[in-house]
C-alpha cells in the first residue's frame, strides 16, 4: 500500500491522507467511512473525524492502529467498487508524505564507498545528525537554493518512517516498528556542513529536503535489506548502489537509536547515501538552478525534483 | 513576568500556562477570561479556549499573540484582586516551560575558556547541533541517567524561546524575535558525544535536558547581553561565568540561525557553555545517581535537579 499526502488541485484546505492506486487517489478517511457503514458500525462512522484523522501529521501519530485502518481500507477497495472513489492523479498534488516528523534523524557515512569519496572513515557507531521538519519539501515541490551556499548536493536515501513507539528495541524485532519506507534526498550544503566541526547548518535549509513520493507501507515491502537505489541528474546516472551495502543496516540503526531515544510514530531516519555525490566527483559537481534530480528505489517509485 | 508551564498536585490533566507570581500561580486562561469579561468583551470571554489555549505547546505556537495577552493579564492583576486568582506554590507542580519546540538548536564552544577545557578550537562561526524535544524535562523532574553512559556531565546554558516566526532577521531586529529566557542545562554524555563525529547521539537522550524553572518574558528582561551564570553540583561551585564572555551573542546567534532556518514561535536555542563542566576537571568528574545540580542565571532564577 502507498500512502501520501494529498490534496485536490483547486482546494485551498490542508493536505489529506490518501492510498495511491495506478488509477488514482483514495481518500483514506472517506473510505474508511464508508467501510464502517458497510460493516454496519454507523457510530463508528460518525466518529471517523476523530478514529481517523485526515491530516497526515495525526494520522502518523496514531502509529499502527493508523496504519491497521488504512489496510483495512486497502483491502476492502476491489474491483469493480474500487474505480467510484478513485480522484484522477491530475487533479491531485501530491505534499511532503510525514510533513512533522518530531524527529528527523539522518545516518552518516553508511557506505563504505561513500565514506572513501567524502574522506571520511569507517565509523565504529552510527553516525547520528539531524534535520528538522522546515527542511522537508514533496515530490512536487522544487529545491530551495539558499543563497548561503553555492555548494548544494544531492544524496539518495532509503527513509525509514517509524510506526510504533520504540524504546530500547533488540535488533530481531526492529522491523515492527516501521510504517514504511519512502525515498529522502539528503541535500546538503557541502560549504556550510563543513564550515564547523557539526553538519547541521548544512543539512537543515529551509525547504531543501525532498522526501516521497509517498510512504510504501511494510506489508507492500517487508524486507529493506536489498534494494537497488539510483540518482540521475539531468539524466546522467550519478548514484547506483543496493541497501545491501549500508554498514549498520535498518534493524541495526533503530535498535542503535532506540537504545538513546524513544522514537515516536511518524519519525524518519534517513539511512545514509551511496557514493555518487557531487562533491566526491573530480571536479566536484553541485546542484544549479534547474538541475532535475531524479531517484529511484526499488519497491518504493521514483521522486523527481527540480532545483529551484 | 515569568510564565509558568503548571498543574495542580492533584489533577490528572495536561498542563496549562501560568504566571508565577512571589505568592503563587496564577492560571493564564481563566485570568484572561475574567478581563475580557470586565472588559465587557463577553462573546471572546466565551471563545477564550481557541483565543488563549492553555496548553503550552499551543500558547507558545501562538507567538507574540499569546505572549501579549499575557502582558494585558500582568497589567490587570494587581492587588488587592491579585490574591483571589493564586494558587499557592505548594500546591502546584511545575513542569517543562516548552515542552515541544518545533526546533532545540544548541551552541557548541561558545565562550572561550569552555572552548580551552575541551581542547576544542575557537569557531569561524557559530555551531550548530541539536537535541529533540524527547530530551526535555522541567525542573521538578530528575535527570534521566541512561545506561548507555557512564560519563554523564552539565552544562548551564541561557536558553532563548522565539516568541515570532524569524527568517533572515538582521542583528539590529534580532531581539524583536524573541518570546523570553529560561535557564537550560546542555547535559551531556561525553563517551556518546564522542565516539563518532557527530555530537548528537550523547546530547539528546531521554529525559536527560532540564529547562525551567519559568521563561521570564523580555518586558522584565530585555537586555541577555551581560547576566551572571553560576553553577553548583552538590553545593560546590563549578560553572561561574557572565553571558557577555559568549563568542557569539544572542542577537548573533538568532540572526544567523534565521539566515539558514525559519525559526519558528517556541523554538528553543540554547546559547552554549561557559568553563568549568565535569569533563574540563583533572581528572574528569562526571555526574554520579543522587547528585545535585543547582543552576543559576541573574534575572532568571535557579533550576535545580537531581541526578536519578
Amino acid at each position: 500500500m502507498k500512502l501520501v499526502s494529498y490534496k485536490t488541485k483547486k482546494s485551498f484546505g490542508s493536505y489529506r491522507m490518501g492510498i495511491m492506486y495506478p488509477h488514482g487517489v483514495v481518500d483514506l478517511q472517506e473510505a474508511y467511512r464508508d467501510l464502517l457503514v458497510k460493516k454496519g458500525e454507523r457510530e463508528k462512522a460518525l466518529a471517523v473525524d476523530i478514529l481517523l484523522p485526515s491530516h497526515p501529521d495525526a494520522f502518523y501519530k496514531l502509529g499502527k492502529f493508523g496504519i491497521e485502518k488504512a489496510v483495512d481500507v486497502s483491502d476492502f477497495l476491489v474491483e469493480p467498487e474500487l474505480s467510484k472513489y478513485f480522484i484522477a492523479e491530475q487533479n491531485v498534488s501530491l505534499g511532503t508524505p510525514v510533513p512533522n516528523p518530531s524527529k528527523i534523524i539522518c545516518i552518516g557515512t553508511n557506505y563504505k564507498d561513500h565514506v572513501a569519496e567524502m574522506k571520511s572513515t569507517i565509523p565504529d557507531y552510527p553516525v547520528l545528525f539531524s534535520k528538522f521538519a522546515n527542511a522537508l519539501i514533496g515530490p512536487e515541490d522544487k529545491i530551495k537554493k539558499s543563497k548561503q551556499t553555492t555548494k548544494l548536493d544531492y544524496e539518495i536515501e532509503l527513509a525509514v518512517v517509524i510506526g510504533k513507539e520504540a524504546c530500547e528495541v533488540p535488533e530481531q524485532d526492529a522491523l515492527e516498528y516501521v510504517a514504511g519506507y519512502t525515498i529522502g534526498n539528503d541535500i546538503s550544503a557541502r560549504d556550510l556542513q563543513k564550515r564547523t566541526p557539526q553538519w547541521l547548518q548544512g543539512k537543515s535549509l529551509d525547504g531543501s529536503t525532498p522526501i516521497g513520493p509517498w510512504i510504501v507501507t511494510t506489508d507492500e515491502l517487508p524486507d529493506p535489506s536489498n534494494l537497488e537505489l539510483k540518482t540521475k541528474i539531468n539524466g546522467e546516472v550519478r548514484q547506483s548502489s543496493n541497501t545491501k551495502h549500508l554498514i549498520f543496516n535498518v534493524p541495526t540503526i533503530i535498535s542503535f537509536i532506540s537504545n538513546l531515544m524513544t522514537l515516536q510514530p511518524g519519525d524518519v531516519i534517513l539511512t545514509g547515501t551511496p557514493d555518487g555525490v557531487g562533491f566526491g566527483m573530480n571536479p566536484p559537481q553541485f546542484l544549479q538552478s534547474g538541475d532535475v534530480i531524479t531517484m529511484e528505489i526499488e519497491g518504493i517509485g521514483e521522486l523527481e525534483n527540480t532545483v529551484e
